[in-house]
């Protein structure tokens, strides 16, 4: 196994976020799910945005909030997505590399035009997410780069990955390169319907190790092993996966480690504004913990942090240095 | 003199932001004057770009943010400015349509893309602005609809329109109309570089009464009567134009009718997180006092209490309802 280049290379939807804060009347008015992320057409796309306030534009996209938050940690990061060569797409490009992130997937030319996400934040701090992937769907298997993969010692895949077409191949293939070169495979489970849609795909990804490590919320286990109480799905996801990390909100995460299984406390947070790309930045903290060769306990009170950074503020990039937040709280970095 | 129907009808350059948190040492690097809005070409915006950080997209354009703020505060307000039928302009007009002013200028078919500012925000809040006109540029006299003018009680124009070539003769035609049906007209300096540029041709506008109102802040004073101390310049604005306000940051602002001089004190901030908007949302809530018929104290308080709020987030348009704020302290809304 040669050494690695890279330290993460994160693959998923690259989703332009438009955020706007509202009300809870305004998701109900409207049929949306609170908390969740629907898949939206054009048609509807428009529809949403007719009805919404004025909006606040932030790149976004989940897999690609986590690599630059293990950029913004000081690690070597590459993303590959797919945006459209239009005004969105350059910006949302300006924004990944500008972020130090080695962003090298080419912007398709022609088909739709890059893809967003209306995000509406209520004023409990949730958000409630439409995306019109856009762009995002015509990310193919040619777009992974193999040496790219092979040279990146953590291969980070998004759930939401299976939603469009072609993706699922680009996942599978940069997977059977990842371990083709001695590295890791990592997947987050997404949205919990995400996982209601891709159950069985998920879990056989999980037994057949395509995949060695997950980063799943309460509710995502909760989808994957339905009709199972919280420490019922726990003991399944032991099973059927090496390692996993199960984030708990306020109440912190639990580190699934081979051997033991490990609790570790959440950071207190003054104001919760925004919680959109929390689960995001808890895996880029994790992961970069990780990397480093950090204990899990490190490795969960790094994603902590790096959550408890983004959801003080509307977005869900960083705002403040996340490598001077973890050395002012005497975290390795 | 018939009845208005709308209350502020602002004209501008509409100017999408593209918002980012730097030091110093950008600035300098990029030879930028600190404070300053400085006119760039589209070379030297990709060049500025590309060495900018991630950044944070909000709608801006000084008369749109007043006028977003006015309809904020229940106004019933009015825009005129040129974007292109691109997605930056379509994002534009969303966001402008969505605060609930009436925004009918036709978006240009070709040409130039939607005009954009890149802001580099220092961590002392302040803001310099480079921006690269766009479609601004080609707001023509016949995008002046002169039945929405005349049943306008305030046409409100910003000094950047002398910097595009035709918007001047726009600004000119609707003066016209307004003063033809009884209104009154209101011009903001913008910005002292701008003063330099057009110092002759402001002090016309003000000495032939096409204007009858002036917002300015200190230093546009300054460079409007150059060699004067302020209280100087203050004599001598009093002779050249009916009424003023000259804002001066923390210090609150100077409110100059006819017959007297009334200083209003600011409100105090617990952080300037970002000065951009500052003079914009001033002018906002200033002129909502003038259209309710409130006194001088009044109006400086209202501009005071808009400017405050503006000043404590990213962006130039209001996070939280003027309205609201005002009634939260005591002020008639």
């Amino acid at each position: 196994m040669s050494s690695a280049t890279h330290d993460v290379l994160g693959i998923g939807n690259a989703i332009f976020d438009i955020l706007v804060r509202t009300d809870d009347t305004f998701l109900t008015g409207h049929g949306m799910t609170k908390g969740a992320m629907a898949l939206i057409d054009e048609a509807r796309a428009a529809a949403i945005y007719a009805a919404m306030g004025p909006a606040t534009e932030i790149s976004g996209g989940s897999a690609a909030n986590t690599i630059v938050g293990l950029a913004d940690f000081g690690a070597r990061a590459v993303y590959v997505g797919k945006v459209k060569d239009d005004q969105i797409g350059r910006m949302y490009s300006h924004d990944i590399r500008a972020a130090h992130v080695t962003f090298t997937t080419p912007a398709a030319t022609d088909g739709p035009a890059t893809g967003c996400s209306y995000i509406l934040v209520t004023p409990d701090g949730e958000r409630t997410m439409n995306t019109y992937l856009g762009a995002a769907q015509n990310l193919h298997p040619r777009d992974i780069d193999p040496g790219q993969v092979a040279a990146s010692s953590i291969v980070y895949l998004e759930g939401y990955l299976w939603d469009p077409a072609d993706a699922k191949a680009a996942f599978v293939k940069a997977a059977e390169i990842a371990h083709g070169a001695g590295r890791r495979v990592a997947l987050t489970l997404s949205d919990a319907f995400c996982v209601g849609r891709y159950r069985d795909e998920f879990l056989e990804l999980m037994r057949k190790s395509t995949v060695d490590l997950v980063f799943a919320n309460a509710a995502e286990l909760l989808a994957l092993y339905p009709g199972s109480d919280f420490d019922g799905a726990l003991a399944q996801l032991r099973r059927d996966v090496r390692s996993a990390v199960v984030t708990r909100s306020e109440k912190g995460c639990v580190v699934v480690a081979p051997d033991d299984v490990t609790a570790v406390p959440a950071f207190p947070v003054a104001e919760v504004v925004d919680t959109t790309g929390a689960g995001d930045l808890f895996a880029a903290g994790f992961l970069f913990g990780l990397v480093r060769g950090a204990s899990p306990t490190i490795c969960g009170r790094l994603g902590a942090l790096a959550a408890a950074e983004i959801i003080q503020h509307l977005g869900a990039r960083p705002q403040t240095s996340l490598k001077a937040l973890a050395q002012k709280e005497g975290l390795p970095v």
